[in-house]
């Protein structure tokens, strides 16, 4: 026994927490929902990820000997409250957007309900895991859209935020299209294929380059990736390369290729690309490395680099032009005791900013009997989305407020996970990389564009509207 | 048992030792220098930090059963290596600079010094650890640079990188001058003062906000910082925050003050500083939050904005403006079986990226007699430093490349860190701040600076030039 994960919380958590023991009736009730409003590197979505570890700190949360003994330590909880998280039993509700799909603006990704001291505690956390990971794979997803189908390995660890960012942070790489990490510890842990060959050390520390490469092959004749920058890509590093994919095939092997991991990548590979195939070796491979990212991925193509593969590092593992995403955990409604459920809001002079009240319901639109969907619909938990109706449009950069919404079928974006007894949800990465294919199959192309992308429209059900207008007012007066 | 932390690896660091250890004498040793190149922020230098997680990583490093059960499950290493990692005794001798030292460009942060293959095994861990935690203390020294004086309070873990980085970035957080946490697992690992009140869904959960105020201050009256600005902050959050002050007043308590957290903060502070003043309570504090960084904070004050703390999130937590710090872990010197030590060197186009040959010791210069640092010298290991001698600066961007250094006190920067028996080194984290502070006395003011900082020199002996000068002509010939 020891301190926990579970104290991964902000003080507040538990100074809020003791305050509701203290004033409110025990058996107060919450809705809290987890959503962003604004999409790193200007995108239109957010690939969802991270809800595994959610679900696995969930399962059997509770406070270590040590953790109570520290907050103890703390002299700012009553003595009531301390032996409540001593044996406390985890009873809240978690409904969740299934891992892998691409999530707008304001629709809730992930709703706790439950006891009030309960949720509250659970804020920090539950962030912290779906902002990590839901960046890294959505910034993944950009990176393998520009590498427009050649292999993307994911080998950020040196440059991850800790050790966690490195493992999680390349889950999160596979969940958005990702093939491999270099991750020995995230390969074992998420069945992931694990990749990757020789560094520069490899090639320095034999008297020449050629005899490092040689032995290289001689011990791995099927993985021969020779890095080729150490000394000079072309007049050393890919001669030498040449030489002993002579010797390699002469035996017998088919596999192999070569890195390049500085300088102009676009030049260099095309001319190595010619030497390798006036060699005889068009089948060797060329993988670029050296702080990739979507961007520069996408200008090597333009330029017709004649690229194979990308190990991608740095940029991704940290997600390095958008390193933040920004979720957040509202609460949305109340209830007191035996009461009413109250829907509650956070106002703020930024329309962007007013929560939506209540505990609400989030739907995929689609054509009728398409898979095309169109629009994302938010409404009020208790209602049913009506046949015909018409839907307003909360962001506040568009200037088409309102829409007709008829001819569709509505698909709930969650997936239930209850209390502690969590139901099972998809574990496999690679299930989950495949399902956000499929999601992405359906949205309209302009909105998964890297540049400018498209906004796609999130309404909100009359009923919604209507309680968000009149709660607004009421604080006004 | 189970997976362990010392699978945090790249692939190729086992790819490699399963190379070396078939292909080169086993009892081959190597140094290999951690050092980076740019600094975050386009600082002059970077707050080292990492170090005690290292030493912990490196006591006692081993492989578990279940690592090695997944290491033979890959096929891709000889049973003899298997065997090997199995019954491992570490013996690398590790020599670093202690955490929360100012650090240059190229001066070697950390070295390792042992068998080659293990030394290969350290490499993406080590800074996988120093660089995340030097990029947070780097930032966070920013951070409290610009607050001038003012307490800076940590609290990202919610958009943080992970579960690590929220613990081990807090940490970080704290060497680079932060004064408490909201983090309340790093609070309790690292002994830090753990800070924070309420947020808005207390403000929300009570029928108004007067009532959730004095809800707080009867749980809370000697830590009644209330968050102002659900509603809105100057017709609604101060006014009623002076009502409880005048309660917690009547009843003795005297540690006030609000929080907001949204809309001009400079603006909303100068009006509720004055409507506290007028109704009496110049001691009320002002804290600040909301996507602050250094160039928030600087701004704020040089407005003139009456703020008595900080509250730091994201932009600290991620170092969001510059989130990767790009340390590397170089081979430089080699010994094959009985043989020599041999230098070793990695070239470049980039005269930046080209690496230091050979074992080499960094000191920092005084003027003799003074604690005021004027250089850092990068020297051979087996030199003494001479009493005077022409430096080669290496900076590719200096123009004076050479200087004539003279009349100094030359200190060590590195303290030992032996195998996996480590020297105790300084775990106290204010220690480390305070550290931090004294050696930051010591620099030039110019190289302090947020904006445009002068660059600080770092010399070579001419012996190590040399060194590198003849490998460099070698290697073109």
């Amino acid at each position: 026994m020891s301190l926990s994960h579970a104290l991964i919380t902000d003080l507040y958590e538990f100074s809020m927490a003791n305050g509701y023991f203290e004033t409110l009736p025990r058996d107060t009730e919450a809705v809290f929902d987890v959503f962003y409003r604004t999409v790193p590197d200007n995108g239109s979505f957010v690939v969802s990820a991270g809800l595994e570890q959610v679900v696995e700190q969930l399962r059997g949360f509770h406070y270590t000997k040590e953790d109570i003994d520290y907050l103890k330590s703390l002299k700012l909880f009553s003595a009531e409250f301390i032996s409540y998280l001593e044996t406390m039993t985890f009873d809240c509700v978690v409904y969740a957007i299934p891992e892998g799909t691409p999530v707008f603006p304001r629709v809730p990704i992930l709703t706790v309900k439950g006891p009030l001291i309960q949720c509250q505690l659970l804020e920090t956390f539950v962030l912290n895991l779906i902002n990590h990971q839901s960046l890294i794979a959505t910034k993944s997803r950009r990176i393998n859209l520009a590498a427009a189908g050649r292999p993307v390995m994911e080998f950020g660890a040196r440059r991850a935020q800790g050790p966690d960012a490195s493992v999680l942070g390349a889950r999160a790489a596979v969940i958005g299209g990702c093939g491999s990490t270099s991750n020995v510890l995230s390969a074992a842990k998420y069945n992931i294929p694990v990749a990757g060959t020789m560094a520069h050390s490899w090639v320095q520390s034999y008297p020449t380059e050629l005899e490092a490469f040689e032995k290289w092959a001689e011990v791995y004749p099927d993985n021969a990736l020779l890095l080729v920058d150490t000394y000079d890509v072309l007049t050393s590093g890919v001669p030498n390369a040449i030489k002993v994919f002579e010797e390699l095939r002469t035996k017998g092997h088919k596999k192999f290729g070569i890195r390049i991991d500085s300088g102009d990548i676009a030049k260099l590979s095309r001319k190595a690309r010619k030497m390798m195939d006036d060699a005889g070796f068009p089948e060797a491979t060329i993988t670029a490395s050296n702080a990739l990212n979507e961007n520069v991925i996408h200008s090597l193509l333009q330029e017709g680099a004649p690229l194979d593969s990308f190990g991608v590092g740095e940029q991704l593992i940290t997600s390095s032009s958008s390193p933040v995403l920004s979720g957040v955990f509202k609460l949305a409604a109340l209830k007191i005791g035996d009461g009413e459920w109250q829907p509650k809001i956070k106002l703020s002079n930024s329309k962007e900013k007013v929560t939506l009240p209540g505990e609400k319901k989030a739907y995929r639109l689609y054509h009728k009997g398409t898979k095309n969907a169109f629009a994302d619909v938010i409404a009020l938990a208790d209602e049913s989305l009506p046949e015909e109706f018409v839907g307003i449009n909360m962001d506040p950069m568009m200037t088409e407020t309102e829409a007709n919404l008829k001819d569709f079928d509505a698909v709930l974006l969650t997936q239930v996970v209850v209390g502690s007894k969590a139901k099972s949800i998809e574990t496999d990465t690679f299930k989950i990389q495949k399902h956000m294919y499929e999601k992405l199959a359906e949205l309209p192309e302009e909105t998964q564009r890297l540049l400018n992308p498209d906004r796609y429209p999130v309404y909100l059900t009359p009923a919604l509207a209507d309680l968000q207008a009149k709660m607004i007012k009421d604080h006004k007066l």
